[in-house]
């Protein structure tokens, strides 16, 4: 039997402010530099979503790729996109949104409504020269290779 | 002992429909939709194929990536470059042309053709936002790290 | 007054042959070569259109970028995604679908339908290594700069 | 004599809103959409700043473009990477920061700054898809070609 | 009558140093910084050849292509790829590889050896951040639009 | 917990010749070719550096990406951006530059220095279309998923 992963890229823009509000203003400045900007800055995000299946032998799919879109459509970016990350967006609540919390919190939000196939990994670029991977949190998930 | 990933990247052009023959029109029309076209749509491919391995000492290569550029040319490019999938290739015949169908029957033409060196994995893009990656069936493979 | 140039990109995907019917076989192989393969071939296109105008002083737009992208999906986008160049695309009846006269074709369906503003230019890319640009053929046409 | 065209491209990042203060809530959220979020959007931009001139003799440049980049750095980065367009930046000041506007402003930051060769165009990425280009308003300027 | 510019896209790489040898080591230095180092330096270098003309009634090309590559590699690409630009090209022989000068070299060495068609201008990225443009200088050039 | 793998994104170019000192120069021109070039030829490479980690639960961060940058520049970029691989770099000294060969040579140079988080793989473009991989030796070594 032959595991593909199958990879939907999306793409979105919004703004964010990296916080710690339980830390001082000085604290956050020193640890965040111009990102703490309390007007804001922003990016253009790419994120990818993989999902790991067999192909089904009638139609040759993991998953439909335009499912998938969706899929990613109505549980992420139609929330985020040309928001503000902090204000706007309920699953970022009360979550500092570095890359690293946000790919995290986006995890949270598809890996219940991936099917057929299971949500393998994300990946999530805050610029061309920054981007985090995350693989979830289950360690019975099945290795890559 | 060090293992080092290499990868070589080669690009060509298809024609292409998605259709299951066993399957009504309707059901392809209403699985495949715009891409069960009749008249075939197309795209520019994108495929990296990844080699593992241990650099030989004298040479310092994993494998010469102009010897596997060679062997990607002769085992698949030739074949499929300005072909229809459907209609021109032998190592398709009777597969429907998915982006994962076409990456497991690529893997099956390389796998034996590599060396020094064993296939590692093959990434397929069928557009900048729709790829499929393979890393062979194989179990008993090494793990990536 | 400054004139500002706007860039809407899109992409699409067709399957295509080149064939010129009032020619032998013998000559259309031998000028076309793989590209002239009876059973098509295809690619993912990139489409740059141009607008060209002032902004206007209170939506500080030359064009509403969304409005572009209406306008090109419902005018080209539409009837060559995922379609047969030589058979599927009312607008390419007759025509040799070279990039040359594949973007001459998309200007006449463009250029009457931009408002506000005016169609500057096109760009096509049939691979990431071969394009076209075409500016129109209206010599009473202010220059660029 | 020969006249060359160079270069340099950077980046930078900002978070704004679409909004035309002399206008009403209904309309501004009716022209501008997502856009008009009140809680602000972000962009990752990429801005190319072409110059014309004749390679110096002895130099073979135009203009050093670690010059070039160092001018633009100063003139526009450092005031708006990491800022909120709307708020932070004073030569932005009562302007709605849509690309072209944008483009004009960063014109005139840049233009008389510009030594050895004159400016010549900018390119302004919001998105991958979107971009605005400005060639000065100056009709004594030569021509490209 | 409707004028089409073509574009192929190659790719080379080779090392150089910037270095005037009428010129003192010192001055050099100053100007040059870390592109004199003596022991050179290099770069994957992308060429785009920019060729204007009439489609041909019956080929529907200004210029195939595949023949402006040949033209392309034959008078360039064989010459200065895996080479180093100050002491192994015969056409730099005595110029100091700015990219400035670099591509009015390139210009000169193509001008004469394109047909059909006209060579229009050509664009050559020395990083992925810095490039130059250059588009002749026979003022009886037709201009652009 | 989650381990999240961050990636920064550097670029550099440099100078080199694929030699084996102890083989006859009949040997190294057979094996290596073009690449064998007395007189060198060069590249941009670009790095990628991936760290992983768990998120600080005060920072967010696995490794502040601005902290990544500086580590990366100092043990690396600024050793051989604009340098001659086989004979600027003490770090290269008696090696034979493959990218295998490199990229091993750089994980040496970085992996001690990684703090907070642990290096978890490095990728390294030569040119576009070939790179290396290398996810260290020690077997120990958690796996990815």
């Amino acid at each position: 039997m032959a595991t593909v992963y199958v990879t939907r890229v999306v793409h979105f823009n919004a703004a964010h402010r990296l916080h710690c509000p339980d830390k001082s203003d000085a604290w956050n400045q020193r640890v965040f530099g111009r990102c703490n900007n309390p007007n804001w800055h922003g990016h253009n995000y790419t994120l990818e979503v993989t999902v790991a299946g067999e192909p089904d032998p009638q139609t040759g799919y993991v998953i439909d790729l335009g499912v998938l879109k969706r899929i990613i459509h109505d549980r992420v970016v139609t929330r985020v996109d040309h928001r503000n990350l902090n204000l706007d967006v309920e699953f970022l609540a009360g979550i500092n949104p570095t890359t690293e919390n946000f790919i995290v919190a986006i995890w949270d939000e598809l890996v219940g409504a991936i099917s057929p196939g299971r949500l393998y990994s994300l990946r999530l670029y805050e610029t061309e020269r920054n981007y985090a991977e995350y693989f979830g949190n289950d360690r019975s998930q099945p290795r890559r290779a």
